[in-house]
């Protein structure tokens, strides 16, 4: 198994700025071999949402799709954040090609069950068909995902953008040797939250476990580690998390997660 | 050259009513060989554009694209729309993958000139990228494209579905014997129009000038017939235009142009 590949997740934050997409994505066109780009939503969904006079349903401070807002991450994830990444990269000389979970089936999930809470029409994922997505790879395209995956009978879902990015990473490391970056607005996993240079190297397995328990790793950062361990015990070789500028090849200064 | 493929528009005021969507999409998905769909917006491009406050601009009863209304393009036909098929076309066992122009930079257009109308970004079809879309019809995907294009540069345009679909078949027409369907809402091009089943069975380019000079094809039918008789002139085998019902193979009431 001697082909590469790089699946890299954008977040919502990261979309919102015009001038650090341009930033990112031109450090994503330049990357050698093959590659994937997840990305979020951002506040542009709420900010339609809003327009159209879509309220917000939360239930215990979570967050509910129902079917307008379903409706509205299909047109804003989909269509408007998608489209115009895929334009821009096109632009760049990267052959990108815009993908939700029902294009090619690529991402079949069911809607998440209904207890404790009814999340709405959220998706958790039941498997990733690697061999149309890897087909499109040997093709030299490079798949886009927006945050959208489908239960394969014409329901389409919101699903997590990390989630989408680590299934992928899952379901086509048997044919690749594959890393996963996870691009957000801190330099990678800090040793001190209050230092933005105190950025942890390296975390193997044995050293996650230690700074759980010192609650180093905390908050919100445990759910993103634990995606990310998951994705390494199901074969990615390895998970890079920091800010954008970690897809530079000469960069050093981000968290790399190994078994 | 003993591929066949099949290009099926389906007009907006079809994508409107849901049931009628579901019968053609069923029919769509049961035509053998290579396939792909091509769908307009309908009405719900301008429901979403009246919600988000977003004024219909129009220069001469011409519709203007402007910045906004982009936006809500690329929202409405390029995720809404264009997913809502792909899900649909997935659960009755189509392969489908959503496209706009600028995935696999499969349709590069330009700004159509600003004289004598400024018609904002609207796109005039350059060239199809034929070697990626028969990519993905040899791999057995089914692309289904909604009406956008893309500059190449950055730039995403409104272009016309009818042209989006003929430019795709005149671009294919090298690698597959290629039949054009126009589905709209009369049974086919009429002798009399006020007589659903006065439909003209078979047009030759003899007989298509002999009914333009008899003013039988006239108004909103010219620039369609044109548009057929332009992909004929380049290698499309043959155009059919009528009801949905034209996509059964037992079907025979319907209109078929050839040279």
């Amino acid at each position: 198994m001697s082909k590469t590949l790089s699946i890299v997740k954008i977040g919502g934050n990261l979309i919102e700025d015009v001038d650090k997409l341009h930033e990112i994505l031109d450090l994503f066109a330049k990357m050698d071999g093959s590659k994937i780009l997840v990305h979020g939503g951002g506040k542009k969904a709420t900010e339609v949402g809003n327009l159209l006079g879509i309220e917000a349903k939360m239930t215990n401070g979570r967050r509910i799709t129902d079917a307008q807002s379903l409706e509205v991450a299909i047109m804003v994830y989909g269509g408007l954040v998608n489209k115009n990444i895929v334009a821009q990269l096109q632009a760049k000389g990267t052959n990108a090609i815009g993908m939700s979970g029902a294009d090619g089936n690529s991402i079949v999930a069911h809607k998440r069950p209904v207890k404790p809470i009814d999340f709405g029409f959220v998706g958790d994922v039941n498997a990733v068909n690697g061999t149309g997505i890897t087909t499109l790879l040997n093709a030299h395209f490079t798949p886009v995902f927006c945050a959208l995956t489908h239960d394969g009978k014409g329901q389409l879902f919101n699903t997590n953008a990390d989630t989408i990015a680590s299934e992928l990473a899952i379901g086509l490391s048997g044919d690749f040797e594959t890393t996963l970056y996870y691009c957000f607005e801190k330099k990678g996993v800090l040793n001190d939250i209050s230092d933005e240079n105190s950025v942890i190297q390296h975390i193997d397995s044995e050293k996650y476990t230690k700074l759980v328990k010192e609650r180093v790793i905390a908050d919100g950062m445990l759910p993103k580690l634990h995606n990310c361990f998951h994705a390494l015990q199901n074969n990615v070789k390895q998970v890079c998390i920091g800010d954008h500028t970690m897809l530079e090849n000469s960069s050093s200064n981000y968290t790399k997660l190994t078994l």
